[in-house]
């Protein structure tokens, strides 16, 4: 049977094709299991994973825990906020104390860029990144890979564009690694002081031109305006960002072409997409919300097969 | 077999008398079976429910969650002090998204009045309403009747009087509904300005002088006061409040009746009923919180069978 | 079958030397089966536990939470954070209020020394003291002694010193009360101002020079400094801490013996042990980590058997 290359999860740029493949096939099948109304399969029965949030994610956090227990497994969450690390403890001495206590598999969101490289180096346990910083979301980049693929049929030869603050987001990093990997067409569209010089070395080319972006393109991935992210003075004004970067309703039936929105939220509804944009037939929003408890219960099964 | 006339618990005002009925006889089930010591009952064990609050509730949301893994349903607490409310989503996209994750049922709490009927409009979801605003507590009402039947052996016929701010308080409005419906004659009693005009047409008499009040009733229902919730001009100091409206033993005794005394709880000793009579044989209030479980137990289990 | 002379643990001083044997025998068992990679046993399918803590404790409630997990307890998690207790609410209200919702046993860590000993008078529920003020931390105590027994075959007879800060520690006073009653020979030293005058009256000898304590004991058990427990006035600064009473390579490797090194963590590196010592082969810091959730497991079900 196939395997991963991998023992973690640590980011989109340490995967093969081949490892995106098993991921996929490997959630086709969880997904079909979940809409046959099985809500629990016992496949992780002996697995202890502990969640470790050094920084708020509801949505994130909630799609790996039902993916966890889905999958049967014994979850512990961690959450920063209410913790020792507050006390002055190191990062490594904190999951190390997690991990003395037999957990399996750590879950980590850090703001800190490589954390959980760093981790990985020094701890026994599988880690998956549930983003780190501005580098890396892998799972979020898989499950954006996994919805054009059930809408599309394939991504190679697609043509996506990501439009926004491509400076700061780990979405728009690991979305671009995992598209090349498997052969799509990438641009990306934004504020030119939001765009970073190295992005051309990716393969990937720049538009600043939101209307031909979208002509261009079969799948435009609408990045959330984050502004707690960002240093205020690259950035233009929220109602600036909009008249540029904002598809309405108006914009999108100008094309001439139905492409499909996408969107990793949470929404700022009238900001990236408007409301008739976010619930129309060409958004695949909640697609891909539903389709990321389906991707990490296949990445927490294929990284736990390692293990054990 | 005997099924609920409604999809979601949104309000008491949305129930006829045969489900209050049905949603007893099944509490009564459910509360055999805990007394048996009995756990867990594998009800819902394909069922997976969110707890959403965006007000905190220790009490209810323990007595929710002890409910649901009674009934071995898969359960994810969501609590809007750590969520991407506060990164500007609107509610229907954070359920939705919530929604997406195969959740069949939402256990909501909001300070918004409406909300889970408005939700209840625009998401696929059975949804128990935990507490709106100053609307409705549909569960409360339900395990304080299913508390007085237990103890007077009926609720038809008998008198009770609800005491406190009546204005605010949705725990006084989904009682006085379940209580009309169950054919019990009700009195409010409480400041004058705490009181709205539109309580007499609900078929409920004011009686503002307490001592009148708990020689009339069976049952005193004597609310929290809630300072959080209210205007400060209408309100007298705690210490008017408490020498007009609160209940001490000395009153209790004078009565020539021995009435029964109840509390939603949290209690403030002192202030709405003193510590001799929050914990004399009269009160019931221990009594209540233990049927809440076993309440919220028949109300999960109803709704459920009905989605499934 | 043996069982505790308790009911409840309160604290090692209501503990006997037979019941110390027991705990460490059942905890024997729990560990080989977590090391047999059974992750769950059956053993207290049918018990409720709330975890209540009052005070923040990541460390402590993630062990007893794996412990309670592995034994298939049903868990729930109350903090006071975001409790009624804000709202005016009585420790013994808010605890009978859980308890009426058939639960079984209470873990619980409060601020003030004594509030298990009270609750447990007040309360039908087994407690388990999860750490009370300044008072005891038995669990700590216990884990810390099956460490040793661990690593170097048995308890009695050897001699162990604890270093820091005696007066506010409630993991010192516990662990002297196990160590004596397994009869060892216990020193503690740190600044004067931060030894009690009342430690001899335990059988306990007080040094204040580390490198004499150092070279006598088989055992160092480093207490964390907390600056956020104690009085600033009775405390030499962190820097003066170190140098008088910090265990470096140096120090340590200067000794003509290998002495064990433990810490309650959090540890704070650089301040009551350097990172070479506390990741040295003479530190058994993780291993009391991992045994704090066989001991709990043993503590939990020697209890349970009581109720059931």
């Amino acid at each position: 049977m196939s395997e991963l290359s991998v023992n973690h999860l640590l980011g989109i740029k340490y995967l093969n094709k081949k490892d995106i493949q098993l991921i996929f096939e490997t959630a086709d099948h969880f997904k079909e299991v979940i809409n046959r109304s099985i809500k629990k399969v016992p496949t992780l029965r002996d697995i202890t994973i502990a969640n470790i949030f050094f920084e708020n994610s509801t949505r994130t956090r909630l799609s790996f825990e039902l993916a966890e227990k889905r999958l049967s497994a014994d979850v512990v969450n961690f959450s920063a906020a209410q913790s020792s690390v507050k006390k002055g403890e190191t990062l490594i001495d904190t999951v190390n104390n997690i991990l003395s206590m037999k957990v399996d598999m750590v879950v980590m969101r850090h703001p800190n860029p490589g954390a959980g490289i760093f981790l990985s180096k020094h701890v026994k346990a599988s880690i998956v990144n549930a983003g780190d910083g501005a580098h890396e979301h892998p799972t979020q980049a898989l499950l954006d890979s996994f919805s054009i693929r059930e809408k599309l049929g394939e991504v190679g030869g697609k043509n996506i564009v990501i439009v926004g603050d491509i400076l700061h987001s780990r979405v728009a990093l690991s979305n671009i690694f995992a598209l090349k990997l498997q052969g799509a067409n990438v641009k990306v569209c934004g504020p030119k002081t939001l765009i970073p010089k190295y992005i051309t070395s990716l393969g990937v080319e720049v538009e600043t031109d939101l209307r031909k972006a979208l002509e261009w393109c079969d799948v435009a991935n609408m990045l959330r305006v984050q502004n707690e992210r960002m240093d205020i003075s690259y950035f233009p004004s929220t109602r600036e960002y909009t008249q540029q970067f904002g598809v309405n309703k108006q914009l999108l039936d100008s094309l001439d072409k139905q492409i499909v929105i996408m969107h990793p939220g949470p929404i700022n509804r009238g900001v990236e997409i408007t409301s008739d944009v976010a619930d129309s037939d060409q958004s695949i929003i909640l697609h891909q919300v539903e389709n990321g408890v389906a991707i990490r219960m296949a990445v927490l099964y294929l990284l736990a097969s390692k293990i054990k």
